[in-house]
C-alpha cells in the first residue's frame, strides 16, 4: 500500500470553504432568530451607580434586555479551563464594577441587529469614576487600589513564579561577560478572520444548543453548565468549520453567556456576533509587558548563569495570566543550556483589554527575549550568533521546559541545516557596511522549541472512536476542533493508515460535544500528536476485529493477516485475500460483531523545534523594515500533511512578522480608551506583504509517543520569526532593538541617535490611533 | 436505590410532542427548498410507450422531471434488507412497465408544491394497456401473463412455503372430528398519522443527507447507497420523531429514491410528502388473500393433524412477501400444539397496491384463522373454547415457530388468568339466546404468541455505547428508531439502572446514521429486548471503569463497590462513599480514561404471550358490531415501562378493533382502481369509539436474554383481538364469520339468512368507495 502518511491529500474542509457552502457558527439560520448586542463601557474602571434600560426595552422590537441585575451572579473562569492553575476565575458575566473601557456592561436582543444597537444607545449607565491603572507601573505602585478582590493581593494575578536551578551568583562569578537588558513586548491581537459568533437556542427540556466559534466546544460545555446550573447533557455545543481562534477562543467571552441567557428569557434564539472592533475590545490579545533578561558568559560562548524577571500585563482579567506566566518562566531555563537560572514572572491586572491565551503562550515573549540577547552577547564576545546557539543548544537529554528530556537533536539539526541552506558563513564573512546606501541588508536568525500538549495537572486525553461501517467505510469519531488547520484530515490519514484502509473511505464526524468524545480543545500544538495519537489507537482496535473475522473466513491465523487499502491479504500466500467488506459481512446469519474501537491517550510532552532564517532591507530614509526572505528549518517528527504543515508554519512566519514590525493594539495613556480597534488602524501584513518562504521540514527527531512518530507544529512558526527580523535588522544597520513591534519611527530615531540619520519622511509617519 | 425499571417514568419524547417542538422529517426546513411530487399510474397493468414532460419542464417555477429515462436503471430491494430471504428485488425507481393504479412514473421538483402538482398535469403518459390481475385467482390462472420477469414465474412472488412434522395423514385418521374452513383477508392500511415525507439535500462534496420517517435508518442508508453508487459515509440518514409506521415504514418507497435524485439534479434542497392519498397509493397494506385450514381433533380436544394452505396477495411488487409468508405459514406449527403439521404458504403478484410488513407480520392472518377454528371445534367438541385452547397451548419446552424453545408457561398464564378476571366460567354458565332482543351481547377470547425479533440469516444484532460525561451524567448512543413507542425512554432506564445512575442523568442520542451505532431497524417487537441488553451490556462496561477508578481512589478492591444514584458505596461500610462525578475526575493530572462501553447483542428468538377477551355488542337491526370490553392479559416478561406497554397494547387493540370490524382498502374489481383512498371512506375506529380496556401484564415467563428479563410487545396485542371479536360474535349471535373486516351488511345478510332478520335500516349503510 502506499503509505497515506506524509501525502497532501486534498483536505476535507476546503471544498467546502471555496465553494462557501462550509458552514460557521455565523450561517446559522434558524426560525424566529433574535439578535443580541452588548452595550460596552466607555470608562476604564468605574463602579455602576445604576443602568436605566426602561427606555431600551421600550423600543418596539427589543425582547429582552439584560444587565448585572438579571444575570446569574457567579464567578467563573474566563478561560473555561475549570481547576487548571492556567487560568483564573475573576469574572462575572455581568459585574456591578467595569474594569476596562470596552467591557460588557448591557445585553440587548432584538428583532434586528439595527434594533438591538439603537436600543443600546437608550441604555444608559450612571458610573461611579475609579483610578485607572493603565499601566503595569501604575498597578504595581504602592497604594494603588485593587482591581479585583480574589487573588493575591497588590494587583497581581497570581503569587509570582520562581523557577531556580544552580547557583546563579556562583554563575555570574564565573562569567567572562554579563549581558542584560531589558525587553518591552507589544500587544498584538489574534486578527482571527472569523470574529466571534455565537448563535444559542433552548429546546422544550431545557436543554441548551450553542453553535459557537470556539476552539475548545467541551470547555465551553463544561463552563456553561456550571454557570447556568445544567447538567453536561443539557448543553450542546457545535462548532463545525471555524475561521481561526490562535489560542483566544479557548476563553469563554461574555457574548457566549449573554447569548444562552437572552435566549432562555425569549424563549428564541439569539445570535451575537462580533464587530471587528469587538474582537479588538472584547476579545484578548497577547499579554505585553517586559522582560529583563541578564546572563553571564564564559569567553568560549558557555552560558554560565541566566536571570530574569518577566512583568505581564493581564489586562482588566487574569485569563491565561497565570499559564503564560509560567510558560514564558519556565521557557528561560531552555533552548539554549545553562546549568544555572533564576527566573521570576509576574502578571498584573491593569485597566486595560484582557490578555489572554494567544499562540506561542508566553515564549513568544520570552525567546524574543533570550534570542535577542544571543545575539548581543555574540556580537560582543566576538561569535558568530549562529555558532553560539549551536554550541548552547538543547539536545538529546536535556530536561526540557515541562521537566520531561528532549528526545533527538533537533534543534542543531535544524540550526545546521539553516546554516547549510542559507550560505550563512559566507554571508557572516562577507564585509558589512552599516552606514553606506539607503537601503541596507542584514541577515539574521533565532531560534525555539515548543512542546506539543500543555496543562499538566488538567485532563489532558487525546480520545478517538473509530466505527467501520458495513461497507468497510470508516467513520472517526473525534472531539477536536477544526480551527482551519486541517487537523481532521491529518486524523483521518491516521485512521487509515493504522486500518490500512483508503484514506477515502474514512469520514470524520466532529464538531458535536453530545456525540464525539471529549476533547480538550484544539490548541497547544496538540491535535495531531495527541488526539492523532488516540485515533491510531482506536484505528488498532478495530483492526484486530476485522482481522479476527477475516482470519476465521480464510482459515488462517490473525497474525498471518495484513490489510492493504481496504483488502485482507495473507502474509506468504499471494492470491488469498479478501475484502474488509467481505471479512466484516454477515456469514450464516451471524453478523459481524459491533467494529468499534476506542482510543485514549495521555501523553508525556513532546518538543519541536525550529530555526528560522531570515533576510531583511531596512529603507534608512523612511525606516520601513521589509523581511525579504525566510527560510524556516522545522523539526516536527514524522509530517502527516506535509502542505497543512507549511501551511502552518507559512501563516506563523506571516503573524509574527506582523507583531514583530507592525502589530500592537494600544489605548490611550490618559483614559484607556482603545486607539486603533480596526482594520485600517491595526496594520497587519497582507499576502501581498509576504516574503518569499523556503520552508524545510525535518523528520529527524520523531516522538515515540505521537502517531508515526509525528509532533506538533501549530505554535513553533510564530516563535523563532521575532528575534530573527531583530537580529537582521541589527546585522543590516547595527541598531539592537530591544522590543516589537519595531516601527519606521523608531528605525529613524534609533539611526539619528546613532548619527546617521537621513531626513524623516513626513509621508511614511503612520500612527497607529483611531481617526 | 429505587429501581427504574418498571416505573413509568415521563418520556423523553412527549414534552416536545405535546408542545409542538418535535422535528419531524416534514419539518426541516431549509434554504432553496424545492417540492417534490410524484406523477402516479391511472391504469393498473401497461407499458409506457411514451412520456413527455416538455410542457411540465417549461412551466416557471418547474426545476426538474424525472422519468424512467432519467433514473439508474437498478432493481433494488424494494424492502431495504439486501440479502434477507424475507424480502424480494424487484423493483426499479422508475420503471417502463406499470403494475399498478397508482405507481409512480414521473417526478417534479419545483418551487412550490402547487407548482409541481400543476406540472404533473401538463404530464402525458401513452400507455400500452397489458392484462390487469387485480386477485390472487386471476394472477394464478393458467396463462395468466407475467407481472415480473423476476421470481419463480406463474406471478409467485416465491417458491411456496412448506412446513412439515409429523404425519398429517395419520393424524387425520386419528381424529374423532375434522374441521375445515377458508378464511379470507381484507386488505388494512397502517394508516400512521405521520405521512410518508422525506427532505434530500447534497452536500459540495458529494455526501446525501435525507431526513425521512423510517423505520430503518441504516437500512435506508445502505439501500440508498448501492442504489446511487455510494460508499455509506456519503450517505447520512436523519430521524427524529416519527409519526408511527407499524411496519411498513421498513420500506424503501419511491419518493425516497426520487427526492435524492431530484435534489442531485437541481443542486438544491427537496422535500416530498405524500397526501394522504398517496400514503394509501404509494405506501403498503397487509397481505390480503385467504388460508383454508384443517384440523383434526380427538374428542377431548387433542388436536391430531393440521393441514394449512395460505395465499397472500403481494400486490404489485415482493416487499416483505416473502418473510410475511414464511412467518404466516411457521406460525401455524404452534400456539396450540399438534403434532402432525402440513401447511403450505404461498405469495401472488397481482395488480394492485403494494402489500409489505405490516404489525403482526403475517400472524394476524394465520392466528385469526387458527384460532376462530378453534372455537368451531370447541363447539362441535361441546367443549368451551377457552379449555379446549387451555389445554392445547404451547407450553415451555415446545419449539416456537422459529424452532426455539418455548420458556415458561406464558401462554397457559395469559389464559387462566383472563378467565379469573373475565369470571369467563360464569358467563359460559348462563344461558344464552341468539335470537333474543336487538342488540346482543357475547363473550370470546382469542390468543397469540409473538416473537421479539426476526429475520434469521441477516445481520441481526442490537448495539449500543455509552459514554460517561465528567459530571458523571450519562450519554447512550442508539442505532434505534423512535417510532412514537417510547424505546428510547426505555432503552434510558436500561442503561441507567445498570450503571446505577439516575435516569434523568442519562441522555439519549440516536437518529443519524453518521454517529450512532448500526441498527436493524425499530420493528419486530425486538427493540427493547434486543438493543435493550446491548444497552446494559455497554453501561456494565461503563461501570466497570467507573468502579475501578473508585476502587483506587477508596482504596477498597472494586468488587465491593457498587453504584446507587450516581454514589459508588462500599458494600459493608456504611458513610464511605463518593458520588460518580468525584471518581471519575482528573486527580493528581492523571486523567480518568475515556469512559466509553460498547454493547452488541445477537438475540436467539423470546417469545411474548396473550390472551384476549371481548365482549361486543351486536345490533341486530343495523349489524352494528360494538366492542363493549377487552380484557388484554399479556406476558411479556419483565416490564420496563408500564404505561409505554400498556400503550402499546391499547393502540393495537385499536388496530386490531379496526382491521376486525371496518377497514379495507378497497380497489374496484373492474379496473384495480383504489376505491377507498381517503380517511373518509377507509374507516379506523377513533378514540371515542374505543372500548374500556382493562389491560394486565404478567412477568411471569421473564427471558434471560432481555434486559432484566424484558420481552417485546410491540406487535402482540393487534393479534389475538381479531379473532377474540370474531368468537364473541358467534357467541352474541350464532354466527360464525370466516373473515374480516366484518361490516354490517354481512352481519344483517347473515342474520337473515339465519332466518333472524331485521329490517334494514338504510341510514345505518357504508359502503367503502370513494365520493
Amino acid at each position: 500500500m502506499t503509505s497515506v502518511i506524509g501525502r497532501s491529500v486534498t483536505r476535507w474542509d476546503t471544498l467546502g470553504k471555496v465553494t462557501g457552502s462550509a458552514v460557521y457558527a455565523g450561517d446559522v439560520a434558524l426560525p424566529g432568530l433574535l439578535h443580541g448586542k452588548i452595550k460596552r463601557s466607555t470608562v476604564a474602571h468605574a463602579r455602576i451607580r445604576a443602568i436605566d434600560a426602561a427606555r431600551a426595552l421600550a423600543l418596539p422590537g427589543v425582547r429582552a434586555v439584560l444587565t448585572h441585575a438579571d444575570v446569574p451572579r457567579v464567578l467563573h473562569y474566563g478561560s473555561p479551563h475549570p481547576r487548571s492553575a492556567s487560568v483564573t476565575k475573576d469574572q462575572y458575566i455581568l459585574d456591578t464594577t467595569v474594569r476596562y473601557h470596552g467591557e460588557g456592561v448591557a445585553a440587548v436582543a432584538a428583532d434586528s441587529e439595527e434594533i438591538a444597537e439603537a436600543a443600546l444607545e437608550l441604555i444608559t449607565v450612571d458610573y461611579e469614576p475609579l483610578p485607572a491603572l493603565l499601566t503595569v507601573a501604575d498597578a504595581l505602585a504602592p497604594g494603588a487600589p485593587a482591581i479585583h478582590a480574589v487573588g493575591p493581593g497588590g494587583n497581581l494575578v497570581l503569587d509570582p513564579v520562581v523557577v531556580t536551578r544552580g547557583d546563579v551568583a556562583a554563575g555570574f562569578a564565573a562569567a567572562d561577560l554579563v549581558v542584560e537588558g531589558t525587553y518591552t513586548l507589544g500587544r498584538p491581537v489574534p486578527a482571527y478572520m472569523e470574529p466571534n459568533v455565537c448563535v444559542c437556542q433552548w429546546d422544550a427540556l431545557g436543554k441548551l444548543t450553542i453553535w459557537t466559534s470556539t476552539q475548545s466546544p467541551f470547555m465551553v460545555r463544561g463552563t456553561l453548565a456550571e454557570v447556568l446550573g445544567l447538567p453536561l447533557t443539557k448543553v450542546r455545543v457545535l462548532v463545525d468549520h471555524m475561521g481561526g481562534g490562535f489560542g483566544a477562543k479557548q476563553d469563554l467571552f461574555q457574548h457566549e453567556f449573554l447569548c444562552a441567557l437572552l435566549a432562555q428569557r425569549t424563549g428564541r434564539p439569539v445570535r451575537m456576533e462580533f464587530s471587528r472592533k469587538e474582537t479588538f475590545l472584547g476579545g484578548r490579545t497577547r499579554h505585553s509587558g517586559s522582560i529583563r533578561l541578564k546572563q553571564g558568559f564564559r569567553r568560549d560562548g558557555t552560558i554560565t548563569a541566566r536571570e530574569a524577571e518577566i512583568v505581564f500585563d493581564s489586562g482588566a482579567y487574569g485569563s491565561h495570566g497565570p499559564g503564560v506566566t509560567a510558560v514564558a518562566t519556565a521557557s528561560l531555563t531552555s533552548l539554549y543550556r545553562c546549568d544555572n537560572v533564576h527566573l521570576v514572572g509576574r502578571c498584573v491586572y491593569t485597566n486595560t483589554p484582557i490578555a489572554g491565551a494567544f499562540r506561542g503562550y508566553g515564549v513568544v515573549q520570552s525567546y524574543y527575549a533570550l534570542d535577542s540577547q544571543m545575539d548581543e552577547a555574540a556580537e560582543q564576545l566576538g561569535l558568530d550568533p549562529a555558532a553560539l546557539k549551536l554550541m548552547n543548544a538543547v539536545r538529546d537529554g536535556d530536561l526540557a521546559p515541562s521537566g520531561h528530556p528532549i528526545v533527538g537533536h533537533g534543534l542543531e539539526d535544524c540550526i545546521r541545516r539553516g546554516l547549510e541552506e542559507t550560505g550563512w558563513a559566507a554571508r557572516r564573512a562577507a564585509p558589512k557596511s552599516h552606514d553606506a546606501g539607503r537601503r541596507r541588508r542584514g541577515w539574521g536568525m533565532g531560534c525555539e522549541m515548543h512542546g506539543s500538549s500543555a496543562y499538566p495537572g488538567i485532563k489532558e486525553q487525546g480520545n478517538a472512536i473509530v466505527r467501520m461501517n458495513e461497507d468497510g467505510t470508516v467513520t472517526l469519531f473525534t472531539g477536536t476542533t477544526g480551527l482551519g488547520t486541517g487537523a481532521h484530515t491529518a486524523l483521518a490519514q491516521i485512521t487509515a493508515e493504522e486500518l490500512g484502509v483508503r484514506f477515502e473511505d474514512v469520514a470524520v464526524v466532529h464538531g458535536d460535544t453530545d456525540v464525539v468524545p471529549w476533547d480538550i480543545g484544539a490548541f497547544a500544538s496538540h491535535t495531531t500528536y495527541m488526539a492523532g495519537r488516540a485515533c491510531q489507537m482506536a484505528a488498532a482496535q478495530v483492526k484486530a476485529k476485522v482481522l479476527a473475522r477475516a482470519a476465521d473466513r480464510l482459515e488462517v491465523a490473525a497474525d498471518d493477516l495484513d490489510i492493504r487499502d481496504g483488502v485482507v491479504t495473507v502474509r506468504g500466500v499471494p492470491g488469498l485475500s479478501l475484502t474488509v467488506a467481505d471479512a466484516i459481512a454477515a456469514e450464516r446469519g451471524i453478523p459481524a460483531p459491533q467494529l468499534v474501537g476506542e482510543g485514549s491517550y495521555r501523553p508525556t510532552k513532546s518538543y519541536s523545534f525550529a530555526a528560522h532564517f531570515v533576510e531583511v532591507e531596512v529603507d534608512t530614509e523612511t525606516g520601513q523594515i521589509d523581511v525579504v526572505q525566510v527560510v524556516p528549518v522545522h523539526e516536527i517528527g514524522k509530517v502527516i500533511h506535509p502542505v497543512a504543515a507549511a501551511g502552518q508554519i507559512e501563516g506563523g512566519i506571516q503573524q509574527g512578522i506582523g507583531h514583530t514590525l507592525t502589530e500592537d493594539f494600544r489605548v490611550d495613556p490618559r483614559d484607556g480608551r482603545p486607539l486603533n480597534a480596526s482594520f485600517v488602524d491595526y496594520k497587519m501584513p497582507l499576502a501581498m506583504d509576504m516574503p518569499p518562504i523556503r520552508t524545510i521540514i525535518l523528520e529527524t527527531a520523531p516522538d515515540e509517543g505521537g502517531p508515526f512518530g509525528a509532533k506538533g507544529v501549530g505554535e513553533d512558526p510564530i516563535i523563532a520569526i521575532g528575534p530573527a527580523i531583530a537580529n537582521a535588522v541589527h546585522d543590516a544597520i547595527g541598531v539592537r532593538f530591544r522590543h516589537y513591534p519595531i516601527t519606521p519611527e523608531q528605525v529613524l530615531a534609533a539611526l539619528a541617535e546613532k548619527g546617521a540619520t537621513p531626513t524623516l519622511c513626513a509621508a511614511d509617519q503612520h500612527d497607529q490611533t483611531d481617526p
